[in-house]
């Protein structure tokens, strides 16, 4: 059960509005890397897992998240409230201006809908756990992008606060996932076949086969693969028993 | 800023797994006409607006449905469980049995990926309250539908929690569009244009012409309009000041 | 079956042509909000119906929004034309600029394609009508926004025509729903649960449960509600029989 | 202008219902070759051309297949009917089922919406009246892969007429690009480089680069081209000036 | 199997980089008519068929159209780079500036996601080859409109190469429709209906029924049509046995 | 530049066809974590990069996933092929089987196009090698799932070996991320604020508070983070500076 408490979690405070500042900030609020995704993907693997300890970490951290959407949903709003009455700055984002009578919507930059096909959802602990990492990865990058385009103090430093977050939550998830007691290549229970697991296929070579800056080598001395160059022309070289 | 409970809302107890009934329950969770739909579509209204007491009610509701959101998705997973280790009860939703592991996700009882277009929000406080009544209508009618065909006494029973709770939902977004104190057309502020706005189009008509079973008829007396019989073929008939 | 006649139904005559304008204008063209949004929503509700009055009326309007559909598309058009030459103008909607040869297509101000995911069609009539009720009112805000950022005469004329027949077709879908003869919360056939329909969950809070701009109170004087504060934290008071 | 007379352009019979037939009819309702793709590809194109010769073709055809969707619409509903009392046929499609009341919306069979990326509009009538022979061609097919699932006589007379329509337009729509007077491969006016435009690029061979089942001779020889092989190795080979 | 050359098929050299070109240029990589569309169309009819020369064919260029792929991406991202360090750069596509770091993705010029609902694969040889002759044109018409949206002149070499390549690949499609030996209305194996089929339904005509710009005469000269009028009205005009 | 060697990476033979098996192996063809997906994820990071050696492995490893999108499109059309005249069968795909022939194409097991929204694509390569591994990590899985519910053989074989490679890919690209030479926690430039990215906010809790299955004591003892709980109702203690 959810409960709401009138209160932002990070209280936002704007100089001048921006609209088109305001519009790039829906990235985080309606977009692929957003609160929402972020709210959705770890409060839905909650329902799914059996696992108390799992459960309780990802409805703690998808219930922030949904605590960061009302933040940054508010924070966009601020910015783009001039669309209302400014048909200039209605260009910045026609579909909220005219159809939203300038607010909010789950759109990002470019009004695009937000979409569950953005989350990644398996059910599988150690895949869901390299999910959420690699999200809040992203998330970390999108809020860095933001604040390098914005020159409002208030506007940083809300953006700051919630980029520090994500770094907490990749923190936790990095935790979780060590918990697990997996080896670093352990993904479910089937077992990848011997010998063709450790062959690297150098399958983009230059016009005239020479290897400068070419993966191959590099990941051979330090990965132990052997390398097979070129295999859609030497097929035979790749470890594949049977019918090939 | 959001909190949440470890409890449901409805503690949801279910007989037999039935895989194809959770593939159709999904329609509620991520679904066009479903809980995070309404969660959504009220609670960005609520980021939205300015009003107080419009605000809270957009709150209280929309968080409500995210209590409901949590409700549906345990009920569907407890339904989609079998899928995981039989091939056919896979075949009710693959996409959920290969891609999800058989837990939930934000599709509809098709597969198809929860989106934002399925919202509607437009920040005009007498239209969004229409939105928002029909929304909870929709909702209504789509959970008295899955317990139409659910047997399950357990199931039916939480439907029935849910479907009760559109109704009080629907009850309060009507007394919120009366405390406006608007008229039952008033939408916005320009006003339409007279005459015109009283002329109804009779577009579509039997092929010889005759009225039977012909709406106009009925809308001229009940409604006061006058009735403008195939305008496509007497285009001079029709209201319209100027270059028509 | 259908006829074209080749007369718009409003003629249109525009100033300066204004491509940005032009590409908010799709809103109402292949828009959520939009006219074929309409003309399908209303369509095919009237496909699916076996009451002759109430197919009548839906053909009727759905055959006059595909009217519109043409009106506003050859509006749009003729904003959109210098994006044909012009390197400055095609900005304002590239994908039309570059892909359709600066002329309208099924996309909304940001270039997003037409979805079905914008209709509301249950097969229920107090269902279909209030979606109905609802998108006319829609509509008619987005014409008056649309109106207001617009100071070409000619267009804004073409605009206040089709926002009027919002209206008229508002009310013909409020004079249908009333004819249907139930009561405003009779949706379906089902029951809801007495007691627990008339509980308003008071899920949203002060910090520190100060009931200031608190909706509960005034839904508790005006609609017979009876409220229940914080039900996450005290679900004893919910009205759920059994499971809970 | 668009008027609609209440009668179907083919009557409609089925004999027993067949709701999976049903969704599969779907394809020519809500689908991506279906009839709404049609009427819309071809209206939108009258919209936007000035030719009234070519204009009056598009509405023409445009026209007609709005009334083949209502034909389409009220045989996939006749099909569909029995979902509303049968949980069993509901399965066929539960998106109509429990949300659509089992009447038809613009999905196509497997429940994807109906969405405007379906439809090619270029502007250029020597490419738009080749999108239309294409969307034809695929529309015949697609009637007679219905028609050969299909074991109602009923249902396959509807299915042949329209099936017909089909190859009527194709016919139309090749003696309106015949009438445009270009040479087969004038599309716009810019023109292509000399030399490179007869290359054939050879770039899928034989592992042991045996020319068998290698097309690069057979259109040297009817088409004139000159054939290089495998350019991605012999990029000095292309007809390139300048910068390769 | 597929073998990548570090070396692009067209060398990019361009001058000054300007970002709302290179979102216009997204048009041909993540766009309806780009590359990636056309690579996956012609490749995956080539999986589909068992038809050894025209697997080649459309092998060959589906190989082809990847190469291409990788110059015009490689050609967008030179012109988008500002966008990473400047903000009024940014807003050309802030889509790609906030979560891409300016790099190119598989959207188009507006910011849509790439969609396999712009291909046409059919599994019926002479409707894909029509299918595919199309999409040439449209692909060659679009290069032609961003040529004369440029004045980089080394951006308008590499796009001049792809164009004219367009055409190659149509001419081959063309060949290839030829060689199946059909004629021009032959698809399928299922006969439309005589005398049906050479009715032409003139659904759209003069308020006054004025024949002028009317383009039933000219095809009832031209193609052997009969004509009939206003089917709507006149439905016993239409050559249709039985039911109707 | 890309070349095509008319042989499969890995030679497909089936045994008996299962259609409903080879609608379920779509996910790998146009699914969320298929191999499109795969290769268009890593050949557009190859595109955007400037680092040799990491656009080498990107391209090496995308070009590798172009030729599994091929076996496992073939595969899948083995298994779907009697679609094509049995209608029963066609209930499987009826969206391959009308539209397609039975044919593969880029849709996910539920029908659903293929979409750009799967990609996760940042042009930061802390970031997009963690979002390589965790898509590694779903093809893992996925590629199980479908070995589990299938039995045969042959089948069984082809999975095995596309499953493999995907713990060979895994492994490559955990190697990169090591070779970038930061810390676990380290992503772009920005540092997050001291102590509050320490602090775990504990915003899930038992309905009486009882700490049991809670994983904020299991975080403070092993990753020294400090609890905060319930922050809803406990703002001050939040490390925020300042506004809140």
């Amino acid at each position: 059960m959810y409960h709401h408490v009138k209160k932002l979690m990070y209280t936002v405070r704007i100089g001048e509005a921006d609209p088109r500042f305001g519009a790039m900030l829906l990235e985080q609020f309606g977009g692929a890397n957003g609160e929402l995704a972020a709210a959705m993907q770890y409060s839905i693997q909650g329902i799914n897992t059996d696992d108390p300890m799992l459960k309780d970490l990802l409805m703690d951290i998808g219930t922030e998240e949904l605590s960061h959407l009302e933040v940054i949903g508010t924070l966009a709003r601020m910015h783009l409230k001039p669309m209302k009455t400014s048909r200039e700055d209605a260009d910045a984002d026609p579909l909220l201006a005219i159809t939203g009578g300038s607010g909010v919507n789950l759109f990002n930059s470019r009004g695009n809908a937000w979409t569950a096909d953005y989350l990644k959802i398996t059910g599988q602990p150690e895949v869901d756990l390299r999910n959420n990492i690699a999200a809040e990865a992203r998330a970390k990058i999108t809020y860095e992008r933001l604040i390098d385009f914005c020159d409002d103090q208030g506007t940083r430093d809300a953006l700051q606060f919630l980029m520090t977050r994500e770094i907490t939550h990749m923190k936790a998830f990095m935790l979780a996932l060590d918990s697990l007691g997996l080896s670093p290549l352990e993904i479910g229970s089937l077992q990848p076949t011997p010998d063709l697991v450790d062959q690297y296929f150098n399958d983009s070579t230059d016009e005239d086969g020479d290897g400068s800056a070419d993966m191959a080598g590099s990941l051979s001395s330090k990965g132990g693969f052997k390398c097979i160059d070129s295999p859609a022309f030497h097929p035979e070289l790749m470890a594949v028993d049977g019918p090939n």
